[in-house]
Parts: structure tokens; sequence; C-alpha cells
């Protein structure tokens, strides 16, 4: 029997396109980032667990993939390291082992992160995520960079149609104390506010109501979600009082200075938006696109969390892309290469292997790519691995040929062979390309 | 007591200019591989435990990182998972998995492998490998197309003074019955020549008689590499025998389809370099470089190895940069930009956060980079950070500068400040930042 050749469960082979897919708009996303002034940083995806553990709650601390320890500690089954679960842990450590970066300090980071999370439905245990954070600074202007980043990213990755949504813990508590739901009950509140937009105005009600919030409070916050535009009476009821009123200038602050200076995004206030994570201490955001369900980018402060191995409060603010769903939306939208090689040279004969080598060398130093076909073969093979691989043109030389000093190109879609002077060819081709590109 | 914040032992943390170097060497090889017809693929760095144990010898099952099961079978010590060690057993898995690849299949693979070895001596347990490889080919091209694509690559990075050392596992063989060295010691023998530039000809003769290789056999053996150019006799000795007539021809036909044809490197014929891996079955090779004791790439064709998941021989060839290394070696090269902004965007007060984000936007659009001082903060202090940036310009724009339509530009280096109308702005920089590099 031979062994299962499949990838661990969770996990993925990529193809060739796919690769190649992703490396474009990581590229892209880095260009973007860097050219707002983020710097790039990157971490280990092992970290010793003591690192880890305790930072994402007992549910977290279980989806922690765990590394046994090795020699004749094995037999014990203790662990010693563990692979990063986020980018946001492992920023906290590195800021502190790093005070001579100074504040702000503007980073990005692209990498993978694991979760022992039970695989399916488009949730891998292995998945790259994007996130930029400014480090030391409560303004909120360091928020609006964030947004604006992310915005422009998103932009340039060639998406439309998707909208900021913003909105303010400090608004989000005073939003709940004035709709007289219980202090003790306000976490477990926001739990079903943040499902709006899964269950409705009745669903989030009926939630309320389970998780024991007082009925006249959930009767008015479910009038005010069935309105047309519940932004109206929540900016009322916050209106009414004063944490209401700061939590509002807050909101109203950064949506100021991110109206109108986005690229491709719009941006408006959610006044039920509650973010799942408790580590938000005040502007939140998340990022939804028309065509998805599912948000593909989020965001906000979050100035407890980053002090943890420094030994004091630093505050910080930052979002991060949903790349794997962005990579699905570019997907469909996907038009252009594959990494497909321009020109295949072929191999007539073991006697001009050498020939065809100084071929495809001379196409490759003028920036063409060109595949050389690596192996004995019948012409009929080594066109159909041209074909498979895409390619405009198979390059054919024969002993006749080299004699004569030409080349015959082969245009692979309309079957037309052309004798090309020897010493033209790069030309030729980078003509011939020129042409083709310009009829698509 | 505040908790340790550096990396894992044997890991690192990677500063923004590192990464940038990291990433614009990544970028021109992957280039350079994909002109020359080689595919990126990407494989998870989980791979299932049994994908990896029995495939790198005893030794090398004890440098796997294994990975604890989940759950209920958390306190059971067992494993299920692990990090994958190189890049070779999961492109064998791969190759199984997507038979729809056709061959032959050249693709290449950059990631991270992981290696619980004794961490030190720039020696790390995470770290990054570079390979290529001819799938499904036993022609020399595959053999000769690999070391053509390395050495673009590192002429490319902008490497010189390196050499491919060649050699043929068959002409070793061939080598060491000609020398008389009893078949039963052969691999032993090999591992004492692979010391031969370490230790010297008499260092290899004293190894040799340690492993128990017959006083006369050993003295040829030192004699012959004594020589001024030990390829000399070795290739008398390799002609006086079949098996070594066989070998030394494939030596020389893969020097004559390489020799002529690489961009910065040499290439040579050595007739000693055994390689230590075992499952190298033809040609292999070392990339020496002039400046370090060791190499900064290597490869060889290991036809038995792929077929491991498949269930039937593939024949392989493939080559890897030893691309830690090479960085190391750029870095001392190392000139030109940290990632550095070209302009910081300070704000002089508050109620003029928003200018300064639409100016930070319009230089963006511009494609300039510019970062903007995400806090508030006295203009010293602002000016300051953007000296440690490395920013060419700051520019400043007060209430003043506002009614007046104009911005003021800083060059920080000789300090210098030119009022700039703000529609000229975008303009300025683009004039000021060529004629700067002009000058450098």
């Amino acid at each position: 029997m031979q062994p299962d050749p499949s990838p661990a469960s969770g996990t993925r082979d990529f193809l060739p396109a796919e690769v190649i897919a992703r490396e474009r708009a990581f590229r892209i996303i880095r260009d973007v980032f860097e050219r707002h002034g983020f710097a790039p940083i990157d971490t280990p995806a092992l970290e010793r667990i003591d690192v880890l553990l305790g930072k994402y709650g007992q549910e977290g601390d279980q989806l922690i993939f765990k590394i046994l320890r090795r020699g004749e500690h094995e037999e014990s089954g203790e662990t010693d390291l563990a692979l990063r679960y986020d980018l946001t842990v492992p920023l906290a450590r590195y800021v502190a082992a790093h005070p001579e970066l100074g504040t702000p300090f503007k980073r990005y980071h692209i990498g993978n992160v694991w979760r022992a999370d039970r695989p399916g439905h488009g949730r891998y245990r292995e998945f790259t995520q994007c996130d930029v954070d400014v480090v030391g600074s409560a303004s909120p202007l360091a928020d609006a960079e964030t947004m604006l980043t992310l915005d422009a990213a998103l932009s340039a990755l060639g998406l439309e149609g998707y909208t900021f949504e913003v909105n303010s813990r400090r608004a989000l508590h005073a939003l709940v104390e004035a709709y007289g739901i219980a202090p003790e009950l306000e976490s477990s509140a926001l739990v079903a506010l943040d499902k709006l937009d899964k269950v409705g105005p009745a669903g989030v009600a009926e939630e309320l109501r389970t998780r024991g919030v007082a009925a006249d409070a959930v009767d008015r916050v479910e009038a005010d979600l069935e309105t047309d535009d519940a932004r109206a009476p929540a900016r009322d009821l916050l209106g009414s009082t004063e944490r209401g009123t700061a939590g509002l200038a807050e909101v109203d602050e950064l949506l100021g200075l991110v109206d109108g200076r986005l690229q491709a995004g719009r941006v408006r206030f959610a006044p039920y938006l509650a973010r799942g994570l408790d580590y938000y201490t005040g502007p939140i955001f998340e990022i939804r696109h028309e065509g998805l369900g599912s948000s593909i980018g989020s965001g906000g402060r979050y100035d407890g969390l980053l002090g943890m191995f420094s030994g004091r409060e630093i505050p910080a603010t930052g979002g991060s892309l949903g790349v794997e769903r962005i990579l699905l939306l570019l997907d469909s939208q996907a038009t252009g290469t594959d990494g497909a090689p321009e020109v295949v040279v072929t191999v007539l004969d073991d006697d001009l292997r050498g020939e065809a080598v100084t071929l495809a060398t001379r196409l490759r130093s003028a920036g063409i790519t060109a595949d050389l076909f690596s192996d004995s073969a019948r012409m009929r093979k080594q066109l159909r691995y041209a074909d498979r691989r895409g390619a405009r043109y198979a390059v054919m030389r024969g002993a006749d040929e080299v004699a004569a000093g030409i080349v015959t190109v082969k245009h692979l879609e309309s079957g037309e062979q052309v004798p090309v002077p020897e010493d033209d060819l790069v030309r030729y081709l980078q003509r011939q390309s020129a042409s083709d590109r310009g009829e698509e």
C-alpha cells in the first residue's frame, strides 16, 4: 500500500498558479504598507510555550499546537515550544525585546499562524495573517493611519465595494448602559449584539432575553435596531449621557480624519459593532465586503495588551486584512498569467542539447521567461509539454537550422512556424509578444 | 518579574532592515527561477508525522519537532503532526498528490524548515531553504538546468567569485574501487574524502587509515591528493576502468553543457567531492565561495527518492541555495535603503491632523513613501523620529501655511527649510530626490 500523499487535515498544498497569485498580492500589500511608513518585522513560528499560554483565554490555549521536548525528555510528554497563534502576542514580545526601535513604532507583519481549530468550511489550521500596528501612540491619527493604510492596500489589490464600519468600545459601553442593561450582563449582551448581521433585530432581541436582559431594555434595543437607520436613535441615546457623548466624540473624530480620504472604501458609524475580542479599549472597526457575509479585515485600539512583556502600559492600535478571504475574492476576479513561460526551447536530438542551452540562456538574459524541455523525448511530447505550461512559442532547432544560422519559432496557438535568423530571435519574440499583448 | 522577551533558543527576530534585505533577495531569486521556467509550489509547515519519520535516518528523526495531539489525547504524550525538516520529502509527497502536473515538472520552493539541532555558531532551528528541482527527467540537461538556474540567481544577487565543483557518484564509486579500497569500506572512505577541504591530504590519509583502509591504498590516495592538480591523476585512474570511464563521461557531459554558459560562476571537476547525503545517484555539485569556508549551494541527482509516495521510481535532480549564508555575504556587501521613508509628515497641532493626513495621502498616491507622525508630540520629538527613521525630508504645515497654501520642507541632512506651494509639493520632492540620488 502506498502511504497517503495528501497534506495533513486543515493544511493545504499550493499549486504554482496559486503561489504566484498569493505572492503577487503580498508584493502589492508590502509595497503599499511601506509607502505608508510601516516597517516590516518577522518573528519565529516557534515561541517558548510560556510566551503564548494564558494570552488567548482557556479556549485559545486549547487551540495552540504544542511541541514535545526532544531527547531524554521526549518520553515525559512535556512540551517546551509552541507554534504562534497570532502575530499580536509575538509583537508584544518583540517590542519588549527591541526597545531601541523607539516609539511611535509602525510595523507590519505578514506571516503564517497555526490554530488547532476543527478544519472545514474554508477554515485552515495553518493560514496567513497580515497585520499593521502603530505601537506607542494614543492619538486618533494612529487609528486613522491604520484604516487608511488597509484601504490603500485593498484598493491597490483591485477590490471595491467595501465599507469600514467604525465604533468605539467607549461608545458601546455607554450605549449598553443607556439601554438600562445591567453592568454584569454587559459582556453577554455584546455577544448578542455582535450577531446582528447574522440573525437580525428579532434574533438579537431573543438572544438578549435568553441571556437575562430585562424585557424593557430588550424592547428599546429591538425598536432602535428596527428603524431604517439605527444610527440616528443610537446617536440620540449616546448624546443623552456624559460617557456616551465622550464615546461619540471619539468615533466622530476618527470618522472626520478618515472620511473623504479613502481610496476605494466607504466609512460609516456602526453603533452596535462589538468585535469579539476582549482586549479592545477604544475605536474598533470591521471592513465588510458587499459580496461576502463575513468581514475582509478588522482592527481597533488595544492599549492594555502590548505592555505585557515590557512592564508598562503601551498604547497601540492596529488592524489586519483577512488575506485568505481576500485572495479568494481576487481569485474569482482573476485574469492574467499563472506563471506560464513565454517560450519553451525544445531539443531535437541529444547532440543538440548544448545548442538548446545556449538559446535558452540568451533568451533569459534578455529577460524573456524561457523554459527548456529538460528531458529526451519526441517533439510531439515536447510540444504537449509547451501547451500544458501555457507557453506562447516553442523554439526548435535541428542540425540544418544550426548550419543555416536560423531558429524555427512555432506559434502554439495558430500552429504557424516561422524561420527566424538566430541573431534576430530576441527582437522577434519581444516584438511578437508586444503585439500579441496589444491585441488582447 | 517581567517575562523573558527574547525569542526561543535557536530562533530569531528580524529587524525591519533585515526583513527588507531578505525580501529583496527572495524577489530576485523568484524572478530568476521563473525566468528559467521553474514554477513555485508551497506545502504546509505541518506534515503528518508518518510522512516525515524514517526518511532522514535515525539521527534525522531525532531532530524533527513533533507536535502533541490535542484535546483528550494531550495527556497521553502522543504526537500526530511534525514540522517539515526539509523541502524534499514534502516534494515527494506533493508529486504523488498532484499527478495532474505531469513530467518533467520543474518546481522551485522557498520556505522555512525546522530542525531541533543544538543552536549556535550561526546554526538555527528555524531557517529558510530555497530549492529548485526537475522531477521526472533522467537527462543531463536537467542537471545542467539546475546549475545554470542557481548560477543566474547568484549572479542576479550580485555575487561573484564562486565555483561549481562537479563530480558524479558513479565516478566516485569507480575511483574508490580503483584505489583498491575494499567495497565494505567505501561509505566510510567517502566520509574521510569529504573532509579534504578542511583537513588536507595528510588529514584525509590519517582518517582513511583510522577507518581501516589498507596502507597501500591510502598511500596512493595521498600521493594523488598532493599533486598540483589532483584532477589529472584521478582522470587517469578513472580512465583505466570501465566503470570509471562511464563515470567520467557523465561528468564531462554535464561540464560540457554548463561550461561557458554560467553568468558569474566558474565550473570545475572535483573528483574527490562526495557530498554527505546517501540518496544521490548521479552527478553531484557544490558551490564554493572564495570568501567562505563552507558552500553556498549544492545539489545533485537522486533518482531513488522522489517515488517514495508514488509507488514507482521517479528520476529527479535538483539543487538548493544556502540562502542564510548568502544573505550574510550580501549583508557584508550591502548598500542602499533599509526601508527608510522618503518623507515624514509632521503634525504641528491637533487641529491640523486632518491637513496632515491629506498631505500624506497626496504624497503616497504619487508613489512617494511618506510616513505620518502618528502621535501628539512637540516638533523636536517629531524631527528626532524622522531622523531615526532615516527620512530625507520632514514636511511641516502650521495654520499660517495652510492659509497661505504653502508647505515647509525641511531637508533633514542640511537643516535647510524651503517653503513650497502646496500644489508643487509632489513635483518638488520628486525633483529633489532625483537630484540627491544623482549626486550620490
